[in-house]
């Protein structure tokens, strides 16, 4: 019977959210809105204090580039620690907004605290915003966030070969443009995409059509895109290992990017690609399911990094 | 620093298997064949054998009907409780072999153990078999046994409305077509697919072309079945929640199923189903993950049964 509680513990440390959390945020209109933003951090933000979201040590706002957006924070356990995976977010925001670090509230020091839980390093980065920037910045921002880290990570107990960067929605789209080849400077570019261990796609769009004004995508992709701001192709082809994701509640356009991701990865690989669908969660959800509902998404998450960082030895 | 050691131990745990024998499983063939079953059970065994696969109680062979293989194991904590989720397995074997309990292997007295270490009832069930039965026997065999547990189960402290059907391989068939009503006595039978919580359909095909002498479906559904033998469309309008699974390393047909029903779903839901991508692991070592390799299917899985049962409460 030890054996046996113990292990029924176990199965319940990995699952928190009460059934009753899970009910009100699947009873949430998922359209992606400023007030399911609201609604969803109301419901798991006391999950993450009484978590705790914060890592032992936080270096913030380290500068990867010239333009005041170009800034990542560095969550570490402080503990001197060396040669571990190194697990960067790039949060949403519609190209247009969002931040790395949203004072008083678990966005998104919450990731870098469930990297350090794992073991490794974590980075929140912030990257240049649409109107005034355009695609591929976003694309040429995690380059260039791949390159800082790639020189100066090790100072803070990280591998700069084992880099896994991780996005979700518009940040999903820009690490998917990453490793599509889109930012890198040059093919010699050592990083390019051959510069991580792996990139996280959380519920993103991988094609992209002619967007109309008011859409996300118009003011970063522009009213009429040609196919080559579209990374599918380029994530066809990547030898970057990938991990996609789609929450059971994420809005229909989210479903059928998904959707035809499986089909075309069929047709390319003969396999359906590493998509895990996250159970309960909606678009803004899925990131914060992390440390506090762990079987939603960071089991899965966390097997990736681990897989292709070889991590623990 | 403690809490971030035992949450880093928590991680190990729910992963267990270490990466050499995960490297090892990917690299046996993945088709179908006595080689890599023995292969991959080779492997696995000793993981099993260290984690224990036998519940403290199991009441073997309980008669469900009146075929000699009309038989099922009910695996249990043996503590008096009431109430609880049932999980019931049904074996894979190509339709024309296979059975719930190989003795002195981890066949499958695991899953009644992994399912008793969640705290629920564990069931692994015997069914009849082609060339002998064809097409539904499957079906009608596990709406046998279903019906059987909704009788008995309390008196082993499951609860009758809380009965997940889990399948692998021609296992996922017959509890596909099961789902899809392909086993109810009629219209008003209450053990048709109304009378589960939920339907694990693991690394299954749910629709039948026409079948080759010598391909596994050939003895079952013969050599040019109609379309009624294929689940899908029934699987597609079912109310009973479900649950797919695909192997990394499942052979080409079994990705395409996977990958034409979440086209398929989509067309009729608008979103994509509830599917498990089963990293590192092939069509055989799947169901061997349990307990031994949690976050390859386990947990996701235990989620689902929980979800559909309201357990815990």
């Amino acid at each position: 019977m030890t054996e046996q509680t113990q292990q029924t513990e176990q199965a319940q440390q990995t699952r928190q959210l009460p059934p009753d959390v899970i009910a009100q945020l699947k009873a949430l209109d998922p359209a992606v809105s400023p007030e399911l933003a609201q609604a969803t951090w109301a419901l798991l933000t006391p999950f993450h204090e009484k978590a705790g979201y914060t890592a032992p040590k936080i270096d913030r706002d380290l500068r990867y580039g010239d333009d005041p957006r170009h800034r990542l924070d560095v969550h570490t356990a402080g503990n001197g620690q060396a040669g571990a995976p190194v697990f960067v977010f790039v949060h949403g925001g519609g190209f247009v907004r969002g931040d790395k670090h949203v004072p008083g509230t678990p966005q998104y020091d919450l990731v870098g605290a469930w990297a350090v839980r794992h073991g490794w390093v974590g980075v929140t980065m912030t990257y240049r915003l649409a109107p005034e920037h355009t695609w591929p910045s976003g694309a040429q921002d995690v380059a260039a966030a791949v390159r800082w880290l790639r020189a100066h990570i090790a100072g803070y107990g990280g591998d700069p070969d084992k880099i896994v960067v991780a996005g979700n929605s518009a940040g999903a789209m820009h690490v998917a443009s990453f490793a599509a080849g889109q930012g890198a400077a040059g093919p010699a570019d050592p990083v390019g995409p051959g510069g991580i261990a792996g990139a996280a796609l959380l519920s993103g769009i991988y094609e992209i059509g002619a967007p109309r004004p008011g859409e996300p995508e118009h003011a970063y992709y522009g009213p009429n895109p040609g196919p080559e701001v579209s990374p599918l192709p380029g994530l066809l082809r990547t030898t970057v290992p990938l991990l996609f994701s789609v929450a059971e509640r994420d809005p229909g356009l989210f479903q059928e990017a998904a959707a035809r991701l499986v089909g075309k990865w069929l047709d390319r690989h003969g396999t359906v690609p590493d998509l895990v669908w996250v159970e309960g969660h909606n678009h803004m959800s899925t990131i914060g399911s992390l440390t506090v509902d762990e079987a939603a998404l960071g089991v899965p998450l966390a097997r990736f990094v681990e897989r292709v960082t070889g991590w623990p030895r």
